[in-house]
């Protein structure tokens, strides 16, 4: 039996630097460890939150397992104290969690809370969202459906367009984008009404984040909500990427846009558990109700068991004790801080955009016409690589540099990868000729190679999936 | 803030016994216990495989925690051991494993896997299926949808009659059901081509598990195939329940139909991981190629975690290490053994099936009629659970007693539950007014508390879900 990697033969999935991937042994805090002993800066890997295989957490994990891990048909404490830490968190209106175990099956399941609580099936997402990998998100991920060839719209399904206010359709110069956004979404309502449609649900995560690091403007999300309310529909946050304190100044994303915004449901993922296999959708108990009357038990074998809730507690104390949140806010202001200079510096530098650690800076080849720097990008994250630093490039023209570190990264951690950056951009002016020959790809896969790159050469396994031969 | 069990309120959760649950809080092998330390034997944790808390399992999810849990954009040893250690265990041609978090994911992938192949929509799924809990399987799970008052059928989805041969349309003493049964699934592929459709696939359990523990004739499955490989789909074997050597002689169950039947996808889950929260999917070449020219990349955050793959290895190991295969195959048989003398003994016993250690004790009020003894399968769990030992009744009408034990289960263990049944079922002859009586409830949910006691009075935590007021 020989075995091959499946990246060689099934470009369907993807490894970080495929042509040259890194095999990742250890990783403790902010960095990761290949086997060769030799250390990465890790800026992108936001499930790992708290930091790296945190003790605290692992301990919790260790323990828990070794005393039972079973299913929610018994009760147990962990459940209990696990769900009133996290409900401490958000507005008292929030109440019920539905504990389950990736961001995919949250966001699946909000959407059947939101079908079955207003009894109507259309949807309304965002350009360029992504909501998770199971049939029924693929629908609602113009990210993914764009991938295929053949895409084909679900009739249920309707596309809003995002509220980024530096390339979309309304942006800084305009006198109230936040308006403007929702507005459209009120036009899609009335279309869908026309066509004899109902709206369930309007689902944005509250920072868009594979849709290119987008910052909505503050008071969208509470006219957008206005319009689905009046439609009979639910609000859905999706902060599977970017909630428990990533955004500094608050624990969840969505509270950017005001303490007068509270969604209907709230889907979590990634970092909830620090890497564990966990997650949470938390609703109204209007919503709750409306669900249970339809006389379908809901049980999930694995959410909510004991070992999950252990980790999950574990993390949220981590967050206090260590004070992520507040370090979010600090090192996220000083790395935008840094980057605001570099942006002065390199006419590379469209937007820098960010709060806490969710920062995201726009490569373009023109400031006016805003061409995307996608070739840049993909050099910059590659030269990074080689300096032993991982970030990644995204949204659909893959040419937004995104941050997303473990929060326990350090203002020493953002002045090294500025001060890289500096370089890697300067080295990109001189040799410009060599990227302006480079067309920007269409996959929109968030990559971590240089264009044209794809194809690896060698590696032995990969995302989520293994061939033999 | 106050906290309540959502059980009190929210019937969509069910806790086992939940007018008096039990609150668990250690579990060793093949036993759990309670808040007293009293000790319950476990007949029904499926997903506990190789005993609650088995040290290695333990060890190896707890070692690899500390080193590295990331996703699998970097190359991980663990992810190719452990395929290479699954995909022995399987026939040659199922070469590729998507790693994901749970039955439902793995199930949902199935189907996505299908329809690319195919280019196909129509869906074959069987009567009391249960295959998971996300939007796309409800849809296929009769055993579900069937709890909606306003029950619609999805227009892509057509169910075929469970070749259940002591209840079904086509029993023992038919000449041979396989070939009826499967006849009534070309009977169906025959009214999708006439309206149109066209089969992506065909989804069973290798064994119905919620469906009431039922045994498809030999030669049921192949049969099928042809017709659904005639008409270009592909044949799903769902081994979420029945995978890892609980069956006894094999270690699939679909293989109990014989070497020459082989499955185009295979989906598993619970067991795979002894509780951690993980499963796969296992295709061919061809099924995976055909999915990856599609475009749309498959990446899933936690699948395939360095974490998730230790624990599975370790499972592996331990199942091979004490013969978990052969104990299964062998205290399956001294059970079944044991259940068939009380057949003779109890009017009540109409039927028991099973392999290894999944068996199906049915209880019926009349043998010739097969009335459902609903309200008697309750009491015989509901004593069982007094007399410690933990059992459930399911199926379609919940009168299907359900051995599912870690498979360290003991011929010991065996004889004390059988022996207790005998005791139960001696009562209930005496007292056999009380129970014809109640009539049986309908809603198809597996239960552990007497019919009419679905409303808990207490308790403070439940099935993946919580609520706070």
């Amino acid at each position: 039996m020989s075995f091959y990697s499946c990246a060689h033969s099934l470009p369907s999935c993807k490894i970080f630097f495929s042509h040259d991937p890194i095999k990742i042994i250890q990783a403790k805090g902010q960095y990761m460890y290949d086997e060769t002993g030799q250390r990465y800066l890790d800026c992108i890997n936001n499930v790992a939150h708290v930091g790296h295989c945190h003790p605290d957490v692992v301990k919790a994990g260790a323990q828990q397992m070794e005393q039972l891990n079973t299913n929610t048909r018994f009760l147990h404490d962990n459940l209990v104290l696990y769900a009133q830490k996290l409900q401490a968190t958000l507005p008292d209106k929030l109440s019920v969690c539905y504990f389950v175990n990736s961001g995919s099956e949250a966001n699946d399941l909000a959407l059947r809370l939101a079908r079955q609580y207003s009894g109507h099936k259309d949807i309304i997402t965002l350009e360029n969202a992504y909501h998770g990998h199971i049939s029924s998100l693929i629908d609602i991920s113009p990210y993914k459906f764009h991938q295929l060839s053949d895409a084909e719209l679900n009739p249920f399904v309707h596309v809003a367009p995002s509220p980024d206010v530096y390339r979309g359709k309304y942006r800084a110069d305009h006198f109230d984008p936040a308006t403007a956004y929702a507005d459209e979404v009120k036009d899609i309502i009335e279309k869908v009404h026309k066509k004899g449609g109902k709206i369930a649900a309007f689902i944005a995560e509250s920072l868009q984040s594979c849709g290119g690091q987008v910052i909505p403007p503050a008071g969208y999300f509470q006219h957008v909500a206005e319009h689905v309310h009046k439609a009979g529909g639910l609000f859905i946050a999706d902060e599977v990427q970017v909630g428990f304190g990533r955004v500094g100044t608050n624990f969840w994303a969505f509270q950017l846009q005001g303490e007068d915004f509270v969604p209907d449901i709230v889907t979590m993922g990634k970092p909830i558990g620090n890497g564990h296999p966990m997650s949470c959708v938390v609703t109204t108990k209007e919503v709750a109700e409306a669900f249970m009357s339809s006389g379908m038990e809901y049980f999930n074998t694995f959410g909510g068991n004991p070992v999950s809730c252990a980790i999950g507690l574990a993390v949220l104390d981590v967050i206090v004790k260590e004070d992520l949140q507040g370090n979010a806010l600090r090192v996220g202001q000083h790395l935008t801080d840094l980057l605001e200079k570099q942006k002065e510096k390199h006419p590379l530098i469209g937007d820098i955009r960010g709060c806490g650690l969710f920062v995201g800076v726009e490569l373009v080849r023109d400031r006016l016409t805003l061409t995307p720097a996608t070739a840049e990008a993909q050099e910059v994250i590659y030269k990074l690589k080689e300096q032993h630093i991982l970030l990644s490039a995204d949204g659909p023209h893959r040419n937004v540099l995104k941050f997303k570190p473990p929060l326990c990264f350090t203002t020493e951690d953002a002045e090294l990868v500025v001060e890289k950056i500096d370089l890697i951009l300067t080295g990109i002016l001189k040799y410009a000729s060599v990227f302006l020959a480079r067309a920007p790809s269409k996959t929109g896969v968030s990559s971590m190679w240089p264009a044209g790159q794809n194809r690896p050469t060698r590696g032995s396994s990969c995302s989520s999936c293994f061939v033999k031969r």
